[in-house]
């Protein structure tokens, strides 16, 4: 019976170590921060995406390119452009 | 032993294949994309949300409605609205 | 041969119960909604983050302060703000 237990158990340990399951993992949640440049352009780091940007001169018209990574500001005159950066941690 | 190795095998493995865990899938991300609209209202397509909008003439006065998938211009004149969608992929 | 399924079987469930999985949750998503407020200033409630603002007069120049989850208009005059706030559900 003992040995029956221990090949049992090592072999299920085993199995689900295989798998790397980490269900005690901190669930993963939303996290944005500011990227602030001067001029018409602001672009989001690697492995995070653009959800919104600001402008100066109260400018409220721009629009996202770069594989939705850059924010470009559409209006003049120009003196900064700010990105809304999101990913999940 | 070897009957003893070949049936626990089989019942852990029947037992995780049951489970449909997919250890080996790409970690989730979040993914936007923009919808251009000419007019007030620009919509994000089922299983995205709004994260922001933009407007034509430098207009940043704007609302989400319909269940947040729905961008409104508040300013005059209009010429267009652009949604920021995102969801996760 | 019976007590051996027994044993493997309960010894198989009680280490995947253990693991707390639960496979058959819906699979996560972005969730997000408006948060309107008269003045300079709207704040996203705990567990969820700005991910755009939109503001009174066609302003679009804002900021994101209180640790991404202040949506800050800066034009004047100045009568309503919006954060747009987005979260896992």
């Amino acid at each position: 019976q003992c040995s029956l237990d221990a090949i049992v158990d090592k072999k299920i340990k085993d199995a689900l170590t295989g798998l790397e399951l980490n269900p005690s993992a901190p669930a993963k949640r939303i996290s944005c921060f500011s990227v602030v440049n001067s001029g018409k352009l602001s672009s989001c780091p690697a492995g995070s995406v653009v959800t919104g940007c600001a402008c100066g001169y109260g400018c409220g018209s721009w629009d996202v390119g770069g594989g939705e990574t850059t924010c470009h500001y559409q209006c003049n005159p120009v003196d900064w452009t700010t990105a809304c950066c999101c990913r999940l941690t």
